[in-house]
């Protein structure tokens, strides 16, 4: 058996070692382009703010000890420039510029994804870059030591938000453009709006809806043109725009590959030729809640696939389940994660679903330190089932949606969070766990006890049926700030006021999170009326109303 | 529908809470004994520290706010001498001395636990205290507030760990005594080696296998007798020896209480009598894992069965699942979790089970500020359904454990863990997280691609099958603590040194947390050797050698 894998860094080394540990006997041949294996791809931004000051950290695995431990024929700085699928040759551009031929009985693809590059005039001017390997790295990190004041980020995604707060540390005045009105396109516009807040706060100018269309060179340093006639004057800027599988080889080595250029497999991460298989971000995935292909560029997946397909190679049936999305970011002390489906993405496939939100806090508010947190799940709207899950706060967050995670994985339902039984202790969590807490408020709309309506349902009701709105909160919380048209009857007076309630129209209660209306919505719906409470009240409600900038 | 509940604390509370959602109509009466309704039961070793200063926090909700919200009727300071379940009613002793007499249709049960108080002479002298509610903690919190400098710990449960940690806070000098040679009970005893390890670090003088004997008062403060015959001098001594079920009523009652006095109950948590229901810490549960009734006194499923029994009490079928037994510490920086059985008690009960350790770090050890930790799972030999987890350490133990008590609600196995698909950035985990490493584990052991063995087998072994230990580490680790007669090959000079390994005895391999063990595992299988890796590696001996003390 003689294995070639096409790609060092996280899928490709992933295989390798696997592929030793299941096969002492094979040959087993590890190229790669760059100079790095095994480096750690999403610690670069970290290195730039000098969180970590080592870069020999970034580097994971050497080849040399790739060499020693899994006995792999490791070769770096060697391009892959052909495959033949029919002689099963690959054709090596090496360092020295001359050429190698080796034959192959398997290959595993693993060439990762390439930074977006937009057809700007000036993308390719000094100071202009794309974040990919420890090379880029190199280059931005350089940029700032040698004293950049300013930058300009482009595209708000998972890697864009960590660099502005690394430039952000470096005491970089940092300008964000992202041509959506949200930053994590990923996740739901309202669920972004604390970090989009936390940028502000950390004097980052956030330009929303902007598109940039030139960068140019201006007084020796450059400015960044953006189609409402803007001008940016920056000494860097960086394109985090996305990144696109790099297919090359794959499409000319005749394998398939989808509309988005991700190259195709099956279950067993085999492509369209049997004996090649592909793994990491250059793939297509199924998507592990609507089934339908997609690419999900993530490091934990691409580490599995890795595994996957080395098993296969060496004769072990291994399936892949596909990908949920899982996905967390961290800057400017928020951290917002997420696993499955987006109302939007749901929204857009036509998928019936219903959506809720609890705001709780991370641990006992009794115990010090307690942060408040927002999560955002959907589900199905007949069994409950799981179909996503949000998460917006400081700690805690990675830890529910880590649980919401595997209930997803589980298939599980709003019934079953419910009865979770997780860690409790004031330090840790609530006796109610957050998790818990989305249970009862999702079980408790599923079996109609808990009737509720969320904002956008609200907002779009025509006027004649625009329901009456009732503030369940105290005066004092009220006077703070409510929603238009909301008359104030605090909960506690909610039974003995309610000859003040007309009885002919919809009602629709909110308190601060949801709670004191829920009671609400109880006390009026064994009363007769028709009732909604709104789901996640006056916060969730804030999170709308201040998803535009 | 006229519903009595007694015991206003955890279940009791969550239970009227639940009932008036469900019925503004029925009448509901809350009694409790003491001043209380609903405090912040986890939180009393804090307020002892200091760590919540504000004695107020811990009362989380007041009659007052009762019985504005809910509408109860309210009775604290009364207390219920005796149930007729014939004529339904009870009868209560008032804190006036006058005795009430109330009908019920339904009643709901949730008189909690007390404290053990053993027969030792002494235990009724000033200074010895239980804690068990805010009068306790007053009590506790004052000897300290008013001088005490010396105090003895009797019990290392969780809460008598909580408070040996307030204690050393206020500078008060502490001894734990405890029967075990352990301090945490549920735990299996060598994964609590680092609490007991961090104790004696913050000065704490432990003292595991005494058996108190007796209290006495000497020179103007006390002194704990031990069997052994020493003698602890100290200003305050604290019983943490478990609780027992406060089943005086269900007994009187006539109602069916198991072997250890918890109150039986059906899944819908009614107990003998089909209109009495029961709660919270007096109940017998069902154990998640094992099906067997059990005791487990936790806030979680208090409130969780608060919830079911007034769903069933107002007409709605809502069953109880039974209790993994979910639990948490934090002390002294460290973090031990646990869900599901522990290895003792599926020892106990001749279950059939695997166990494997992991040791990995709570987030990419490139990214600063990573610790260690530990991780046991016990699985099913032939399904590989988990049946419990252990963790401990630091940061992110709580959510590793929470993620496997999910995954033991859902029935999964650990191939189910292999696949999961975590949050990860470098701040929160790694590519591989914690679990899917346990996964890989546990699973390379079930399919015969890592063999394995706990370090118990290990040592059970006769000599004549005792194997020969090939340490694969760096010279240097070696150097510094190896296992008995181990022999030092480096992995990496593993295959050019076969020569060296006898062929005609079983071979166990080792290195520091299992993973280089594993690849010399897999070059000696398929170099025909009989192998198997040593399951945690020598950082898992540790564990279990500095288990005793």
């Amino acid at each position: 058996m003689k294995l070639i894998i096409i790609g060092g860094v996280t899928g490709g080394a992933s295989a390798a070692a696997r592929a030793r540990r299941l096969s002492e006997d094979a040959e087993i041949i590890l190229i790669e382009r760059g100079p790095d294996v095994s480096f750690a791809n999403c610690g670069l931004p970290y290195h730039i703010g000098n969180v970590i000051p080592d870069r020999n950290k970034l580097l994971v695995v050497t080849p040399q000890r790739l060499r020693e431990r899994f006995r792999l024929d490791v070769r770096v700085n060697s391009n892959v420039t052909a495959i033949d699928p029919v002689a099963k040759t690959i054709t090596i551009a090496q360092r020295d510029g001359k050429t190698a031929v080796e034959t192959w009985d398997k290959i595993i693809l693993a060439p990762g994804a390439a930074p977006i590059r937009p057809a700007w005039p000036g993308v390719d001017l000094p100071g202009v870059f794309t974040l990919r390997n420890l090379q880029d790295m190199d280059r931005i990190k350089g940029a700032v030591d040698r004293g950049a004041k300013r930058a300009v980020m482009i595209g708000g995604g998972f890697i864009g938000l960590e660099l502005v707060e690394n430039f952000v540390a470096r005491g970089v005045q940092t300008t964000l453009v992202e041509r959506n009105q949200q930053v994590l396109g990923p996740f739901d516009a309202e669920m972004t709006t604390p970090i989009t807040e936390a940028l502000i706060q950390h004097g980052v100018q956030v330009l929303f809806g902007e598109t940039t269309m030139a960068i140019e060179s201006q007084d020796g340093a450059l400015a960044v043109r953006l189609e409402t006639g803007k001008l940016l004057p920056t000494d860097l800027v960086v394109m985090g725009l996305g990144v696109r599988p790099e297919n090359v080889l794959a499409v000319q080595a005749g394998l398939e590959v989808g509309p988005r250029g991700g190259i195709r497999v099956n279950e067993f991460l085999q492509t369209s030729h049997p004996d090649i298989y592909a793994v990491g971000d250059a793939i297509e995935v199924r998507d592990f809640v609507s089934g339908d292909p997609t690419q999900v560029p993530l490091a934990g997946p691409a580490n599995r696939q890795g595994r996957i397909a080395a098993d296969n190679v060496l004769g072990r049936k291994s399936r892949y389940r596909g990908t949920q999305g899982t996905a967390i970011l961290g800057a400017f002390g928020k951290t917002a994660a997420m696993t499955g489906a987006s109302e939007k993405m749901l929204q857009r496939s036509g998928r019936p679903y219903r959506a809720i939100y609890v705001h709780p806090a991370d641990h006992a508010g009794y115990y010090p330190g307690a942060e408040g947190m927002t999560l955002k799940v959907l589900f199905d709207p007949e069994t409950g089932k799981l179909l996503g899950a949000q998460g917006i706060g400081g700690n805690g967050v990675d830890k529910r949606i880590d649980v919401l995670a595997v209930a997803l994985q589980a298939g599980m339902t709003v019934y079953d969070l419910e009865q979770m039984e997780l860690c409790y202790s004031p330090q840790y969590g609530s006796a109610k766990d957050p998790v818990n807490m989305a249970g009862f408020v999702a079980a408790g709309l599923l079996r109609g006890d808990h009737p509720q309506i969320s904002l956008p349902e609200l907002r779009s009701l025509p006027p004649e049926r625009f329901p009456w709105l009732v503030d369940v909160r105290l005066p004092e919380e009220y006077a703070a700030g409510h929603l238009p048209d909301a008359v104030n009857i605090p909960v506690d007076e909610l039974r003995s006021r309610l000859a003040e309630i007309p009885t002919d129209r919809e009602v629709v209660t909110y308190c601060q999170v949801g709670q004191r209306g829920y009671l609400a919505t109880r006390i009026l719906l064994q009363a007769g009326y028709r009732v909604r409470n709104l789901s996640g009240g006056y916060r969730t409600y804030l999170l709308f109303s201040r998803t535009h900038h």
